[in-house]
């Protein structure tokens, strides 16, 4: 079985020889080769020239032996097609400008956006066609997006925010306004994914990383639709989506309603409650606390088994981190749990799902 | 009813006419007698002058007639008596030097921590008497302290922190260390605790407001078993303990493990469903987001009506937020709360719990 098998096969819910593994952010600062060609290139022209975001994506696959090579991009490279200004402040994370928080009218600022083609983002496809070329189809690609209330926090913040005060009142005040942007920002970001299908990626995963800002029935009434709507399109066309967040554990079930094939979920819920929460239904990924590659190495090691037991028997368990890897991390920890991984035994093939083997 | 009988009836999950309504941070930033007396006097004063904290948690309670004063208190007040250095730097939040993060041997340094007695916070407790002497009883006024993981992050970290990784970091390193900690920590908050139920605290609030950072696993190892030392010291004196936490939706059940009388919940679960994952045989406090204090006014009554429509009938609901009141929230909508809560009809009294009417 190899590692494509492997990992599709998870995201289906069929037996596997083992757990496949992959980690969020494996490329990143903590990489010696990373850091290397960020000397030379900032991390926007890594992310929209294709050598580079290729090199770096093959890279990290390569140096850690993991199942899966999740294309090196930003949550946020849809800012600029739409006509914003993007920068990373040293230390402060990203600017973007102007924010929607800053609008006399936000409602006006926003249907003053454009309605921009996903070709703006091509670059992307572009390095997804080479990475899936270098591997000769061994390695799934997992193609990259923002989910659409994720994104928008930025736009409205201008930034990264504690407390997504901004976002939240333009929700509330003016939904009518939130419900244009959600409809701006999702053809763009379906279109975004399905062109990364058809550039090969085997899978997609839909970073929604600030949903847990919010409670269920705001989630509901202003996230989940959106989302579905993404989902419904790229699952349509036979692919996988994985569907990320952290801090939601207090409504898995809602999360269930998205439709993706995969949840992704943080450290804070026991990975085996969360799958009894979950259902048979869908495959769930992740769990590990970042801070745990950060650990001696018997107690990452009883961390890795922790989560190995907790995702039990039933087929369709994806190892990962809950969250992106931290940038202190010393690369031969991850290499330790991929290692870990490998040796873990075969998932049974009881209960597997009705797509059958 | 008056609040003191509604707040504790409450607590105890007996029958009450309505819900009993307080909000965490009800004395703060937002509140412009609160900001007038911070132009003459620092954080530290206005909690360490009895007459100035009994001012400000009195000047909260009045302005807005909630049902409880929670006394005006700062998580690291016992940061002085351990013989560390705290102060309160602008617009980064609290810095304590030296942090044991930077410590060579963080064994011989925790170890080198005095173990000083509560007598040296009493200041905390004479603002309590004074509390309590001013509304001759009819407000209950509830005790504060930080749990100790939360306490030990910023005394490790030096502040606050977004990954809490040097925290995790020495309790996987340096387990005894760890445990030491806890062992001087938990008897210092404990005599601190009782010292202001002595004093006439009706209730107290253990603030753990960061164990969300960690796993179940790691919570239940390192964090639990002191929380319950604590928990059940304070209860054992017949006072309800209030336990908080934030970004624990996904494993509440643990929570009700610390034995306090009422877990207060975030905003990242529905209300009905963590009574439901909670039980019967403890009481929930909290749920409403604090940034929905900033929404428009019909928006705020919807989230205030969904939050106690999912408290539901059974007694022993506190309503609350889920976290401190916002710096920029307005007074009158804090107030607009209040009124719509003291118009909530009445829990019934079916379900009634153990101690009985």
């Amino acid at each position: 079985m190899d590692s494509r098998e492997r990992f599709l096969r998870a995201c289906r819910r069929q037996a596997v020889d083992r757990p496949p593994v992959w980690f969020m952010r494996q490329a990143g600062r903590y990489m010696a080769e990373y850091r290397r060609l960020r000397e030379r290139f900032s991390l926007l022209e890594l992310c929209q020239r294709p050598d580079l975001a290729t090199e770096v994506t093959v890279t990290a696959v390569e140096r850690l032996g993991v199942d899966a090579a999740i294309i090196f991009a930003d949550l946020l490279l849809p800012a600029e097609p739409l006509g914003l200004k993007l920068r990373y402040a040293a230390g402060e994370g990203p600017v973007i400008t102007p924010a929607l928080r800053d609008a006399a009218d936000p409602a006006a600022a926003i249907a003053d956006l454009p309605a921009p083609e996903a070709e703006a983002l091509g670059y992307v496809s572009e390095a997804i066609r080479r990475t899936r070329a270098h591997f000769a189809g061994r390695i799934p690609v997992i193609g990259f997006a923002g989910a659409p209330f994720t994104l928008a926090s930025y736009l409205v913040e201008g930034g990264a925010s504690r407390t997504f005060v901004a976002t939240k009142r333009l929700l509330w005040e003016h939904p009518a306004a939130w419900a244009h942007l959600m409809e701006k920002l999702c053809p763009l970001l379906t279109a975004f994914l399905a062109d990364q299908v058809a550039a090969g990626a085997a899978a997609v995963q839909l970073f929604d990383s600030w949903a847990g800002a919010l409670s269920e029935a705001d989630y509901r009434q202003f996230v989940l639709p959106y989302v579905r709507l993404i989902v419904a399109a790229i699952e349509g066309l036979g692919t996988p989506v994985i569907y990320f967040s952290t801090g939601t554990a207090g409504y898995l079930e809602t999360l269930r309603e998205t439709g993706a094939s995969v949840i992704s979920v943080d450290w804070r819920v026991d990975l085996a409650a969360a799958r009894e929460r979950l259902g048979e239904g869908v495959a769930v990924q992740g769990n590990l606390d970042p801070a745990a590659l950060l650990a001696p190495p018997a107690e990452l090691r009883r961390a890795v088994q922790r989560v190995l037991a907790a995702a039990g028997d039933p087929p369709g368990y994806i190892f990962n981190l809950g969250h992106g890897i931290l940038p202190e991390t010393p690369v031969e920890n991850v290499r330790a749990v991929v290692a870990m991984v490998q040796d873990a035994p075969a998932a049974r093939p009881r209960r597997e799902s009705a797509e059958g083997m």
